[in-house]
């Protein structure tokens, strides 16, 4: 198909252009969004004849007619869709543009296609305004198809791999969404600290935060460059202190004049205060500063140890035992040594809180919010959902429309030990043995929901003595209002429970478990002042888009994956 | 006022009671908003006659009428404002009701006050459905003035106060308002790393994360508890190994029989077995671990040094270079000493990047945010605002109209320093000197927003050896593309730049400014394929609440601050 093969749209096509049509610019910039053509009901085709600037990188390229002019796929990020483009060989050097990975702006104008091509609209090239080449081959990302673990070592390019563009845009929606559905419910966005010291659950598994290893290693260099005082230099400087004693002393007992004296004791003075400086210099020592054999923390940046945060609940109930309903977003940490595809050094947690509110609202609240999540993709991003389900998981649009229509699934644990135990005698094998009692594996978790029910499945009040001492303990004595929120592909995906109000009982719980008082101090507090009934849960948001794309593999939705041994950029 | 003196609503607010009017209930609770009651138009007097169930904390409460009954400020968190409660003696031991700080869940019916009462509306207690009680002689924050410094040292009860509920609530909108602005005009929130390898300044001022110390710390109790093997163990075992490998020798030599052998090599082998693992464990020292004298930091969680992030910015670079426009809004990080009430060792940073735009983009849309939080405040907040402004800055409410108003100021830095200068020749005495080349000093800042100008100003192309690598060397070789957005009350609010995006000359200015090249390659990468003309700013989230609020001291306007000694919680 040559440029001259170009015809001009057909006329019952011009007829149905909408003037008031008009493409949207970027409020930022003087590009368009290439969305805003492609992405239009009638594939952008009702703004043929607008001029426009659009910028973004070559997908694919390729001369055509002979090098006479060159197509280009044209991609700014703002959806999967391409902007077909068209350049002719008299605006730029051909081969330059057509690279993957080059970027480019053009001025031209939007034309629609001779029919039959897939194309509704493009654009032909008026101008090439700015070009950031490539080498194709230098280029780490070149077009050809790459492993999801080949671009894991390729961070810094790999956004722009379509597959890394499309998760960007879905992560970016359950983000936007959950804000979106917490403020429309009346929760305040609570900013949980990430440094802390409270060592929440004995955590061996807590990344340690510090400066005492750069201090030392500063007083290190500094010692060497400038190295303390010896036992003769502060034994000199203490016999000069003694002279100059000694010097006012016969000054004054000679009775010599005011200003003798002063200007004695001011040498003095100054003697003493050198003695006192070397003194204190040579106490230095390299190395991490110990105190009775153990590290010295009242020299660390908060004067104790400090953590990365595991969870931001416990201090977020300080919030919501004061006004309400609260969540956090925010980065929590293992420092785990687990080399799975479900589990990261950094990762995303979504922790609301509700005061007023039990085990039953709590449920409530988690199966809303998920279904919320479900129909937001299922609203705004169907194009990159509909990229997902071509490329990875084909199923995944009926998953997010069945959760988002279908009603949860609630069972007890002890009726969903029974479900799993009755699995077992009609032949179904558990690597893990199914009793009361037992905290459920993966495998039983996903056989409840991907098998038993083939839906979202809650299980709750859960055997106390797998669950933390906050929870709150039912009448039977035995469970405690706990709530785990599973679905299928994941398995677990929220873990909750109705938090334990009642001083007596909880400070009780925490004895229980092997836990010191001292530290849980403040969070006795709030059930010892004005204590309210409150309930939240905690929702790995990673664990979320894995859900809704059907990737396999954790590292492939965070931006930055961090795990053992690796923590790129 | 006895209960007996409710008169009942006369006839015209019957009359005027819209029966379509509905208060309110918390989606995940039974109880309803106060906010829904108290915060309508009419002050809640159009519900008159609805039952209710309310839940709160006691502001304030006393007993009236010779104990028949007691009045009750009950505040739920969802506004500023709370709602007038009166319960009878019938119902509830009075005083254990009226502590500040009790929670109550009320069930009762709304019912307009008599005239001349402040409230509109108040509530009629039918049932008092549950009791958090508070002992007031021991609650840490009693209903006495207190001053912000205090409530710093009670962290976990502070947001039960109007000051913090109130910050709280601004800053839930000041968070909920960045988030819409970026997605309304097209922005993806990309989460860039907390944990960073890239020690992106050569800053000292970083904290290190590491797993090195508690690890040592784990090695230490467990070689305690199971000394590590002496080297007589070794020896031992070394005997047993040859002893049984002389075995095997005399047996092969017999021609013993193939069982026999075979069972002679099993011997032999455990053997080798044992005394490797003696020698693994003899291998095993306490303490850090060390290689060539320096802390051997492959052994460190990440298999190198780690660092908590002071910007997102560079990372978030990757992702405008492949999808346009990006921001990132989380938890940064210095630890510096700094005992300022404008420094924080943990704050917030929101952080655009946009591609294919240049620094009168960024302006535009720093100057578009801000007033678009501005107005975000004055349409969604202002019962805080009014908060705010009678107890803290009475000017608070009128800055954030101005601002949202009027264009802000735009001065090159060459005019800055002239304006400057001229204050001096004019008699304005700074303690800092003006001089061409200076990095403006906060006094200087002020003055020119504050002083000059007494509205926002963005100063912008300053001279290259007071700003970054990163930022865009203009064509006089001299200043760079870089732009600061000072605001009254706070100074400087953003600081945002163009960045280089010419890959010889970003080399260049890395070497110039003494970096080494390899820790940015990646970030070179990113200019030597498809490289693009792209801009970005940071705005310090607690520095626009302080700008919001006037409120003076940092520390108050982050739920859980950290500073040099402090980290509570």
């Amino acid at each position: 198909m040559a440029e001259t093969d170009q015809a001009p749209p057909p006329s019952d096509q011009l007829a149905a252009l909408n003037l008031t049509d008009t493409v949207e610019k970027h409020a930022f910039s003087d590009r368009v969004l290439i969305r805003s053509i492609v992405g239009r009901p009638d594939g952008g085709a009702g703004l043929a004849g607008q001029r426009v600037r659009a910028g973004g990188w070559v997908k694919t390229g390729r001369e055509q007619g002979k090098g006479t002019f060159a197509f280009l796929e044209l991609n700014d990020g703002s959806s999967p869709a391409n902007l077909q483009v068209i350049v002719d060989a008299g605006l730029a050097v051909l081969s330059k543009l057509v690279a993957t990975g080059t970027c480019v702006v053009v001025d031209g104008i939007l034309k629609v296609p001779p029919e039959g091509t897939r194309q509704k609209i493009e654009l032909r090239v008026e101008k090439v305004v700015s070009l950031g080449e490539v080498d194709p081959a230098k280029y780490p990302i070149p077009k050809t198809k790459l492993t999801l673990e080949f671009l894991r070592d390729h961070l810094h390019l790999r956004a722009r791999t379509n597959t890394i563009a499309a998760i960007a845009r879905i992560r970016n929606a359950l983000a936007f969404a959950t804000h979106s559905f917490f403020q429309e419910h009346n929760f305040l966005y609570v900013h949980t600290p990430i440094l802390t010291t409270s060592d929440c659950e004995g955590a061996g598994e807590m990344f340690q935060v510090t400066t005492l290893i750069s201090e030392s290693e500063k007083l290190e260099k500094e010692l060497i460059k400038n190295p303390p005082p010896s036992e003769v230099d502060i034994e000199a400087a203490r016999q000069v202190v003694s002279e100059r004693g000694e010097a006012v002393k016969q000054l004054k007992a000679a009775k010599a004049s005011k200003s003798e004296i002063t200007a004695s004791v001011a040498e003095l003075n100054k003697a003493k205060e050198n003695l006192s400086k070397l003194e204190e210099r040579s106490k230095l020592k390299p190395g991490i500063p110990k105190k009775d054999g153990k590290i010295d923390y009242t020299q660390d940046f908060f004067a104790r140890q400090a953590f990365l945060t595991v969870s931001g609940q416990l201090q977020v109930e300080t919030y919501a035992c004061a006004v309400s309903n609260v969540y956090t977003f925010g980065p929590t940490f293992r420092a785990e040594h687990s080399h799975t595809s479900r589990h990261l050094a950094e990762f995303w947690m979504v922790e609301p809180e509700i005061a007023f509110a039990d085990l039953q609202d709590d449920m409530n609240c988690a199966e809303a919010y998920v279904k919320y999540m479900c129909n937001w993709l299922l609203d705004k991003c169907l194009d990159d959902m509909q990229f997902m389900a071509k490329s990875y998981d084909k199923g995944c649009i009926d998953r997010l429309r069945m959760v988002a229509s279908i009603p949860f699934v609630r069972i007890s644990y002890t009726e969903a030990v029974e479900l799993l135990e009755e699995a077992v005698k009609g032949g179904k094998k558990f690597e893990n043995e199914v009793k009361w009692g037992i905290d459920l594996a993966s495998e039983h978790e996903r056989y409840l929901t991907e098998v038993k029910f083939q839906k979202p499945v809650i299980v709750y009040n859960y055997p106390k003595g797998i669950k933390a001492f906050y929870m709150r303990l039912n009448d039977d004595l035995k469970t405690v209002a706990a709530m785990d929120v599973l679905v299928p592909k994941v398995g677990e995906l929220i873990g909750g429970s109705q938090r334990e109000e009642r001083y007596e009982v909880i400070r009780e719980r925490i004895l229980e478990v092997g836990l010191p008082l001292e530290p849980y101090e403040w969070y006795l507090d709030l059930r010892r002042y004005g204590t309210v009934k409150h309930c939240g849960f905690g929702l790995g948001f990673e664990r979320m888009i894995l859900f809704a794309t059907g990737i396999e593999n954790i590292r492939d939705v965070i931006p930055f994956p961090r795990y053992p041994g690796r923590a790129d950029l």
